[in-house]
């Protein structure tokens, strides 16, 4: 592979993400950065200096988010974005979302450093706060940024009693502004971000980059199963309506239907269930369960939970079980556009081996999408562990993946 | 069927049960007195004064428990016993426990009445705290009444710091004496106990009156099946390891076991599980279930618990997840003898339709039989019902079993 002028220094990659693993609180295990902390804006303080000690212009939008810009030789194009976020999970680890920060940086330094400039304003942007917040809203920054958070979401109170829209004027937004300021179609030539891939694909198929497909939809439904809270000991095993064993029932049934093969790769998961009275020596009376189905393909989606409200309704009639099935939420798959991919595809592959897989998990992409072309690159979790003190990516792959975001961009910023 | 000189009055009975349904905790829905709050020594003190209104002999034991006596006319002869319990569960019921004294109550009101004298004395318990306790145990007072309250059991503490030594002070015990008072072997004739079945049986077969031909033991486990918690939406199907789908399958292999036929009846139940992380987004890494099977014959459980181990293991080798399970409790079934349960079954002919059964649930009678012979008499509970405000038995179903108790009474009196 030819010797690429904007190489990163893996070195100095693997320096900054461990300088800001070092803004954490470190009352909770693993690294955990919350968004509205003295962390999360200690950390956001070191990577301004950062920002600016690579010559990028520094400011904050309306929505809070930290944005580094530096200018284009022609004038009038829109930007193009280089972002990701450094709020973590509590207990998460120390990449997921940082890399992306840090490969912005990375490439602005380089170019700084090679004389080289982009015929595109760059945008390299901390959105604040991805990660599930406190106020039961994920992608707060981008949310902000493409106007898409309602007055609603903003006098949310987390548990402090915090408003959001105050939690944004703290982080140095100014809520009553976003709508104003908010980007529009057009406003972006793409947006791109490198991330950890959070599972298992590149590690275990020998890949080093992830050229990301689309970002899954995700459906997710709340199953309701009632039966009769009798005495475990006096009730014979022919006289019982046990909600837990027809929940157990249908538990099974989804995993089964979506081991099936599919056009588009499919997963769901029941991860929280919730058993009533739940005591050792009662039938349970009631059993309660969440489970998500995520694909890029909405139909196939619908498809398969119209197969598994049959299997409910089926299972809780021999059962003489009640059973209801309620939609919390639908999220619409995005998927990155062909000649994006193409591109994306080139790039990685002038870097390393590379593979082709959708985004099981939602990111600040998901927001940008609603006005702009965006791509995503990964790079391997080990054992695909993420949200987690063992999350883990070798230095070595971030280095690959800020190179291909590099070489990506230099593409994009010869074609758009 | 003959008139018989001690038949019940069955509306005295009714207005007994109600005048002690009225000492209840309101703040808890349904019927809730749990022992050693003022609301319990308020039903007592009530039942104190009706026992003395029958001309028993009032005391309170060293465990605290409440016993009315009328002598017999044979010197030397130990007592006949007839007892159960008025605590509670929170947000119990009007029957369970509370039947069983005032049936006491009203047989010696019905032997006063006619002027019966019986060889035994009789003594009417009302044993302290029956029910599972916040003290971690049941039958407290039977337990205390043949010295099996252990020295750490008497330090342990309810969620208010009170130890149950001196909760069972409060209600009048002496704790120190427990040891010294306690009745051995040959110091009790017999123990009859008229309890409500607590689960549906002799309602779905007609019958009035249940025969208890033992009392089942309980072997309890506790099942931890441990997975990996990755993330719900980047881990594809097959490269998944959910302690959830695997528990869920172990739940049903549990119940499909149990619903065998087996020369006892047999129940197994899994009423506890636990889920953790417990996230919507997040695939199980881990489930613990408590399950318990029960049965009159210990062999049979042995048996189940074997073939239910080997499934664990092959289900949670199949899906590459690791299980353990531990045994909580063991405890021995009571088999009600044959010489007693024909007398019984005698009694309880002369008075309605009845039905052999055993007793799915434990109660004082377990205590008792550590050191005397037990019988026991079961009336219906509507939908098998009980622990719960819907609990319900007619009342002219529990005048009958009143009736078969003092049928009973007689003849063990002439017999013993």
């Amino acid at each position: 592979m030819s010797t690429f002028p904007l190489k990163p220094d893996a070195e100095r990659v693997r320096s900054n993400i461990e300088s800001l693993a070092a803004f954490v609180d470190e009352s909770k295990p693993g690294w955990t950065r919350r968004p509205f902390t003295g962390w999360y804006q200690q950390g956001r303080d070191w990577l301004r200096e950062e920002m600016a000690a690579c010559g990028l212009d520094v400011s904050i939008d309306a929505a809070s988010n930290l944005i580094g810009r530096i200018a284009g030789s022609e004038p009038g194009l829109p930007p193009i974005m280089i972002g990701s976020h450094t709020d973590t999970v509590t207990g998460g680890g120390r990449y997921d979302g940082i890399i992306g920060v840090i490969a912005g940086i990375e490439i602005a330094r380089r170019l700084r450093e090679t004389g080289t400039v982009l015929r595109h304003p760059l945008e390299i942007v901390d959105f604040t706060a991805e990660e599930p917040s406190e106020f039961g809203i994920s992608t707060i920054g981008s949310r902000g940024m493409v106007n898409n958070l309602s007055a609603e979401m903003m006098d949310r109170q987390d548990l402090t009693g915090l408003l959001l829209k105050d939690g944004i004027r703290m982080a140095g937004g100014r809520p009553e502004l976003i709508a104003g300021e908010a980007r529009n179609k057009g406003d972006v030539s793409l947006y791109l971000e490198l991330h950890i891939e959070q599972g298992p694909v590149l590690e275990q198929t020998g890949n080093k980059l992830g050229v990301v497909t689309g970002i899954v939809g995700i459906h997710r439904y709340r199953v309701t199963v009632e039966g009769k809270p009798n005495h475990a000991g006096t009730t014979p095993m022919n006289m019982r309506f046990d909600a837990l064993t027809g929940a157990s029932q249908m538990v099974l049934e989804l995993e089964s239907i979506c081991r099936e093969t599919y056009a588009e790769q499919v997963v769901g998961t029941i991860g929280k269930l919730h058993v009533e009275p739940n005591g050792a020596n009662v039938i349970p009376g009631r059993t309660v369960f969440e489970l998500e189905v995520r694909s890029l393909d909405a139909d196939i989606l619908e498809g398969i939970m119209r197969r598994f409200q049959e299997s409910v309704h089926r299972i809780a009639g021999e059962r003489k079980l009640q059973a209801h099935v309620d939609c919390l939420s639908k999220s619409e798959a995005i998927r990155v556009a062909d000649d994006v991919q193409q591109t994306i595809r080139a790039a990685c592959r002038e870097t390393a081996p590379s593979f082709d897989l959708p985004s099981g998990a939602g990111h600040d992409a998901n927001q940008l999408a609603r006005i702009a072309p965006v791509g995503m690159i990964f790079v391997p979790s080990r054992d695909g562990r993420s949200h987690c003190p063992e999350e883990w990516t070798e230095y070595e792959d971030v280095a690959l993946g800020v190179e291909a975001v590099a070489r990506a961009l230099l593409l994009f910023d010869q074609k758009l």
